[in-house]
């Protein structure tokens, strides 16, 4: 009986934090491809991925890991993608596939247009939503993806084939994988995940900065505290997502700045049916999410 | 061995509702009280209160509960509290102990004033920062309250001894009783927990009326459940807390708006050091916070 074929001979991971390690681990396990070869600016954890068998082998450089790969994947912070782009681009294999794990899709396809001149068929820009309270490559886990959406975001005259692979790259990984315009996208995770972080880090420092401040920490009721979590997120990398995500991000703060403005005006003229009803209509629509969401993305 | 007198002889609870239940039945598992008598305009949750055992007795009114009570546990809608305060005056003790455990305690207090015409020295608002997903009756839990944060205020010259009663009571079903300025309650509460229920209802009903909702609760992200999971508390009882603290929860609004306006202006200019900075500060503060707070009310 013949053996199957690995969907990729070569892949090569530049960045092993929790994402670009833990879908280095899930390559590997569920023998996705030949060789995973991974790079990491930081010496110690490139050391650790092979230690930790995350990966197969580690590269010298960037360039290096990629030469030869028919896969590449790009798990860096969202800020360093033109400069690691700049950097493999003379070993890139002309045909190779190239996919990333960022959280803003817009700001991705810019940063390869800026750099290659174009957007490739064969780049297919990606997002797992998925996250740990952990980071770095000691928390890579081969199932960090299991029943965690990953959105792609191919161009119109995307290649087909890369499409299929990538595609079928993160179902063997139990991802539910969906595809949209990378516009749409970054309008969506605006609105869902970047707005409530800044509303969180928002509100608690504004709390923080208050001469109570110590009252209310102590006294704090469960509201407070399901934004505190939230704002315990990593500053820099949020910080690169608001600068990456500008535009979507500044359209929803002015739409929650103005529905908040009209509550303001509700309480202030002790309009009580207002509040009510928007009250109302908004647990009617959590009860609606609910439904309408079965797994659990972080 | 001479029996241990029960702190109260005759406790009357206005209303059986999830709190109002679960206190009633923690006098009475915890031998409080020599009678608990309640009162609902529920009637059937006033049968029930029977029947579960949550009260010794039913009322036909809240002014016959009332009669004869050295404890008086206002339990209703903080809407309903002047209504119920005149019903009851005529029946009331002279030296009656009056307690009560809503939301907001400036608001309790004007209201005894405008019934009553002065606020007696045996008043003693109460709130217990305690709640479950759960309502009524039904989820009458005599173990609500333990490990929960209590905070009584009672008025500069509020008699000693109604204040040491009422403190043991609570201190008896395991909370932990704290005493402040009903003025400072306010404010504590309409930071950590007013605001942010208040941004939580507003931000669902935001993305609940845009023309992406199904996508966007398709995709949502941690952020957002958490946002959801307190969006999904009780619309009237959430109008009644707006409209009784509105000034407390004004104030808070603004402070936070400005701040949120401040953020926005740093994304706008894409001025990432000012976003690391107040994300760094945020984070630092969520620790601290961890730290400073040891039980999990709700």
């Amino acid at each position: 009986m013949p053996v199957a074929q690995p969907l990729f001979q070569r892949v090569a991971v530049i960045g092993l934090g929790l994402i670009g390690g833990s879908l280095a681990a899930a390559l590997r396990e569920n023998k996705l491809a030949e060789e995973v070869v991974g790079f990491d600016t930081r010496a110690d954890e490139l050391a650790l991925g092979v230690e930790l068998g995350v990966i197969d082998s580690a590269a010298e450089s960037a360039a290096q890991a990629v030469s030869g790969a028919d896969l590449v994947v790009l798990a860096v912070p969202v800020k360093a993608t033109q400069s690691v782009l700049r950097e493999i681009q003379p070993a890139l294999n002309g045909d190779a596939i190239i996919t990333d794990v960022g959280s803003t899709k817009s700001g991705f396809v810019n940063d390869v247009r800026a750099v290659l001149g174009h957007l490739p068929a064969t780049v297919i820009p990606g997002h797992p939503i998925a996250g740990s309270e952990k980071s770095g490559i000691r928390a890579a886990n081969p199932q960090l993806f299991a029943k965690h959406k990953v959105i792609l975001t191919p161009a119109d005259d995307a290649c087909p084939q890369a499409l299929g692979k990538v595609t079928a790259m993160w179902r063997a990984c139990d991802a539910n994988v969906l595809t949209m315009a990378a516009e749409h996208h970054d309008e969506v995770l605006a609105a869902t995940s970047h707005l409530p972080h800044l509303i969180a880090f928002s509100l608690v420092d504004t709390l923080a900065g208050d001469d109570q401040n110590m009252d209310i920490f102590r006294y704090a009721a469960g509201g407070f505290r399901d934004f505190t979590r939230i704002a315990a997120s990593d500053p820099v990398m949020w910080r690169d997502i608001f600068l990456s995500n500008r535009d979507a991000v500044l359209l929803t703060i002015d739409r929650f700045t103005q529905d908040l403005d009209q509550l303001r005006s509700a309480i202030a003229d002790q309009d009580g049916d207002t509040l009510l009803r928007v009250f109302t209509r908004a647990r009617a629509a959590r009860e609606h999410f609910q439904k309408c969401s079965q797994d659990r993305p972080t």
